[in-house]
């Protein structure tokens, strides 16, 4: 076997305190594609995203994860096929969806290709369920979205007892029921790492909390410090359910590039192009450059920048959430290829070690006792996005030239 | 991308005639795992299998397939995880499911999967869609027996029709209704190969003669000139529906080591354990070490053996069909990863290019209208698999020692 034993431990493992385990640092993507026939499609995208895949682990980023779409925007509508092929080319990033969508899916299906990703890839496979924030999926395979809650309940419920090892004896209203069934194959790990992935639906976070599992919390806009009390909530439960402590992951729209100019200036396009789609479909307001400009602000809800400045926002996010996993959602619309390899290099090379070396030093400051510079720094988060603070300046810069 | 234009030609494409298209070669495998858990389990051999793909690639094999099963025994329910692994790491060698349990799955799914691999593969995906001999999925995922056929039938509709590239309206009794809905992403092929595999019912013959589809007949014993008809009678009703001529594949046993005594002293084990195991729960009888030989004299049901004899028994299979393709089922129970290695670099160095340069002789033979020795060989199929032929004497030799 090629593998080398992941370096970092089972993403879910309880014998893990939060306030040891090391931050892991990663990114994500839905398979972003041109639906214009001159742009980038599948064919060139999806191995192009393969080789984004094996840089993250050559550059030593933890975790790389795909998102379930089933639209012509998006190209992997099976995040674990993408997954499965990326496993070939790495040693140690860990594989994940970001998200199964499991309310529209069968979970027994899904257990069996995690698992057999997992034995694929070493033991590094991970699936991240949510209800999914679009919805095709439930007409494509024809649930009634009037079930959108009970459907993922349901069969989250069915996916945790299949990682048991035991035979499943289940039955419920939204999939047909199961008789002393052990499913094959079964996974390296064990058991197979499930994270709950939640929007800020505090439903959401009371169950990922009762149920012991390890939170994913996706942030796309506003203030994130404004989402603490949800952390702490999960944090309550979790102890009142007696749960040993569970990891908790922030994810966030990001990109690193040389400049802070550069990110911007690379990352809006796609980015606004993206929202303004998705959004329009809602009926939403389009995002503007001055927008997008805001929510990059430190302490905003976007880590896009220089790896200084993304360091920073990762840094900010640590210390509203004391979480202990960072995604970024790096690839989105129409950003290059060459330039989505050189954010994971920057984030591998220069975010990744900055932010890790930094809360090292921080906990080790808390230890002493001594409040070093920076210890106090979440209360710089009260005043953003507009008012200036000595990291403002650096945004404005960013904002008005290089 | 990685990927080299692939130097076969797209398997089903009607332009290439059946006459014309060079002999493609290839193996499958279930993904055999032991139950015993000190022997191979799923952790070791998925890993395995997709090294052995690349060295089928390197070694120059024209096709690798995997088939679904929902068994402790095997490995791989989802066929494509497994594939798209091996996608990384092969670029020329076309990657199948063989097969895919159609009746119990979803046509979305395998549909939206197979499209994922074919763009993670440079367009080297198929599927091979069979009803499945095993039935444990119909148990798994919800449906009843009774269906087992209607299911196929409506589902296989389905699948075709995401393929044209068109929106589809459809409807039907096992699975929810689609409304002008075009699956993403699209495949690089168009249309995405599907093959249509039979174990011998002509029924299924007849269907996927009137379908247009590549035919893959299974031989599991008897006299495989025996279904010669069956062949006939696909080539007929492709003929009566229209249809241009279409690529048949023939999947048989197969192992290939130094010697035949290796072959099928390594080759039997394996073999009778999985046949009774499953043969077994179907009540029959236990197959021995006699029927064995019996099934891997020249003309006989294997194609087990040294090179020469594996070539001489894909000659006999080409003399009764005429077929275009040919599959050995070479990982096979507890068949080791290191002979299995060895068997696909004899196939792909030693058998393929004998087999080809063979067929291509004869038919230079037919054209010049000279009968050369074995252009009348079939007749010698009559008498076996028990009458001494000038074949014969290997296959003594072989059961009585190297």
């Amino acid at each position: 076997m090629p593998f080398a034993t992941p370096a970092a431990q089972v993403a879910d493992d309880p014998s893990v305190a939060p306030g040891t385990r090391r931050m892991e640092i990663g990114a994500f993507t839905f398979a972003d594609v041109s639906r214009d026939s001159r742009g980038v499609g599948p064919a060139r995208r999806l191995p192009e995203l393969v080789e984004e895949i094996a840089l993250a682990d050559e550059v030593g980023l933890d975790v790389f994860g795909i998102g379930e779409h089933h639209r012509p925007d998006f190209a992997a509508p099976a995040p674990v096929v993408l997954l499965a092929a990326a496993a070939s080319r790495t040693s140690r990033i860990r594989l994940t969806s970001a998200v199964s969508v499991l309310g529209s899916d069968d979970p027994v299906r899904v257990f069996e290709q995690f698992s057999m990703l997992d034995s694929l890839s070493g033991g590094r496979a991970e699936i991240m369920a949510g209800r999914g924030a679009l919805t095709e999926s439930f007409r494509i395979f024809g649930y009634d979205l009037a079930d959108y809650d009970q459907l993922f309940s349901e069969k989250l419920d069915l996916l945790l007892a299949l990682r048991t090892g035991e035979p499943v004896t289940w039955s419920g209203r939204h999939r047909s029921p199961l008789e002393r069934e052990l499913i094959h194959p079964r996974p390296v790990q064990n058991p197979l790492p499930v994270w709950l992935a939640v929007g800020g639906s505090a439903n959401s976070v009371v169950r990922a909390g009762k149920l012991g599992l390890p939170l994913a919390l996706g942030i796309i806009g506003g203030r994130p410090a404004d989402l603490a009390p949800m952390v702490a909530l999960y944090r309550d439960v979790l102890a009142r359910a007696d749960h040993e402590p569970r990891p908790v992951a922030i994810t966030v729209h990001g990109f690193v590039a040389d400049t802070s100019q550069r990110a911007a200036d690379l990352y809006y396009p796609g980015d606004a192009e993206v929202l303004n789609r998705i959004g329009g479909e809602r009926g939403m307001r389009p995002m503007s450059r001055t927008d997008f400009d805001i929510k990059i602000l430190p302490g905003g809800a976007y880590a896009v920048g220089s790896p200084e400045q993304v360091t920073e926002q990762i840094l900010h996010l640590h210390e509203a959430f004391g979480h202990q996993r960072t995604l970024l959602q790096l690839a989105i619309g129409s950003v290059g290829h060459r330039d989505v390899m050189r954010a994971i290099e920057l984030l591998g090379t220069e975010v990744a070690p900055a932010v890790r070396s930094e809360i090292a030093r921080r906990e080790r400051t808390v230890e002493t006792g001594s409040p070093g510079p920076g210890a106090n720094r979440a209360s710089g988060l009260a005043g953003l996005p507009l008012t200036a603070t000595e990291d403002g300046a650096v945004a404005i810069r960013h904002v008005t030239g290089p």
